[in-house]
């Protein structure tokens, strides 16, 4: 695959002050902004959900960024492109999807244009006031890693409804869980509205492993959390944080998954298994970074 | 063609306070936001354009909705969607050309995705402060109708080079002002900058009399213009503004092209036809609106 030589090439173009996390933090006008994009037969399959499902799908992944991020969610744009053989019908059940999807969000506006196939691009904003905005950098050793409760148990469904998908298979509670994912909006907001000190993170869009991998790469620390049924699943689009420990008084209906170590020369430990690189993952990607 | 129709069905889920502008004006922030899609053999053909005047196309465009709403161009985050064919060059050069075209705004993030054509989403953010933000609906009676001097000599000349490149033409210059628009920044600045009254402002992305014929249209007034060369193409991303008469003598380099009558039962005037329905102006439209 090429897209880390891409991001490269990209990152080599854009400000150093913006790479790095899934949403850019504009300091100057307290807000935070991300923008994320969905292709036909890429990202979904039109057989496979309904319009629908589509547009709360297309706006969940990009108010998911915005939640990991710690900012309140405010501002959506949304991009539309669709063929010719796109109907009204179409038009009304995405955006009927995409409204139910804001967690108090607004469309503002965006654009329809034409297209072979479609093509969502959805830019998202968030308010930073009254919260502490996250960075993947953040995570100290001794830091707890955890997630929310509901979370944990839901972790590797929406990899297992996506299977049910691939194989005709008739599972509707996982084939929702791949469809319709739930966001940790509680989570979010327990900890940016409250925590003082700096902190980590990240939306599991491509699976809790890759999130933990991602947070002790960019803090220069080794994460270890115990091994777990859904940890290498993708598209469950719920949060895991790196606080410190001292912050988990405050919280409730989390499960702490981990720890934060000093540097080793493994990256992240699950289990008894130690990750010295991203490739032994093993995770699926299919070509999609953010910058 | 559907789209009014599909745009109707939109408005409807959209909170009225953001419909009617190119940009969404979001008061509480202080910036204006837009989001300007391009899809390959829709809006751009690859063997017409090099990668880089493509990356410096696109970034124009929504620069251009930026510059229409009197606002600072400020940030901007790009989608790009690549088939498995494109390489790193395609990507450096793509984004040699945006940064040539952001007029003082930066690149904050985005993403870049797998798909099977090449598409483009990308969303700017303007700055209000110091501005003052115009919008369509401000035409008033006996208020001015304006261009850059600048802009009167080059419009048309766009779609002149598009039918160069759809005929196997070779002026180059013309051809230029298709791939490489120039945009009125400083007609922007010298209008948003000074101006007390409210007064409306459109790029001619869709041609000088598109922009027209929706200024008088959402403002109930008519307006009556000047026939010239290239008042119906498209794509010359130039700027009309309407202001009160009073405003010209703070501004030179213009053309004044026209004035805005009372309501009339036309909507626009252009020497001395009338046009009383916006399909009348037999305006090329490629399926494409901004919300």
């Amino acid at each position: 695959m090429k897209e880390l030589d891409f991001l490269n090439i990209i990152k080599k173009h854009i400000g150093s002050d913006f790479i790095g996390d899934d949403c850019a933090y504009l300091k100057d006008l307290g807000i935070v902004v991300s923008q994320d994009s969905l292709a036909e037969d890429i990202h979904f399959r039109l057989d496979w959900c309904s319009p629908y499902q589509l547009g709360y799908k297309a706006v969940t992944v990009n108010i998911s960024d915005i939640l990991a991020s710690g900012s309140e969610p405010m501002y959506i744009t949304i991009g539309l492109s669709l063929p010719a053989s796109a109907d009204e019908n179409f038009i009304d059940e995405f955006y009927k999807g995409a409204k139910s999807a804001l967690r108090g969000a607004k469309i503002i506006g965006g654009d329809i244009t034409g297209s072979d196939k479609v093509y969502i691009s959805i830019t998202a904003i968030g308010l930073a006031k009254g919260r502490k905005i996250s960075s993947r950098k953040n995570a100290k050793e001794g830091y707890a890693v955890i997630v929310s409760k509901d979370a944990f148990e839901a972790f590797g469904k929406s990899s297992a409804g996506l299977k049910e998908l691939m194989n005709g298979g008739n599972n509707q509670s996982l084939i929702k869980a791949h469809l319709e994912p739930v966001l940790d909006e509680e989570f979010s907001r327990n900890i940016s509205c409250c925590i003082k000190e700096d902190y980590a993170m990240m939306d599991t869009s491509d699976g809790l492993a890759d999130a933990l991998y991602k947070i002790a790469e960019a803090s220069n620390a080794t994460i270890d959390t115990l091994e777990f049924d859904g940890i290498f699943g993708a598209e469950d689009y719920r949060l895991v944080a790196v606080v410190p420990e001292d912050f988990l008084a405050n919280m409730k209906d989390f499960v702490r998954i981990g720890t934060v170590l000093q540097q080793e020369d493994y990256v992240l430990k699950i289990g008894t298994k130690k990750y010295y690189k991203y490739d032994e993952l093993g995770l699926y990607n299919h070509f999609e970074e953010k910058i």
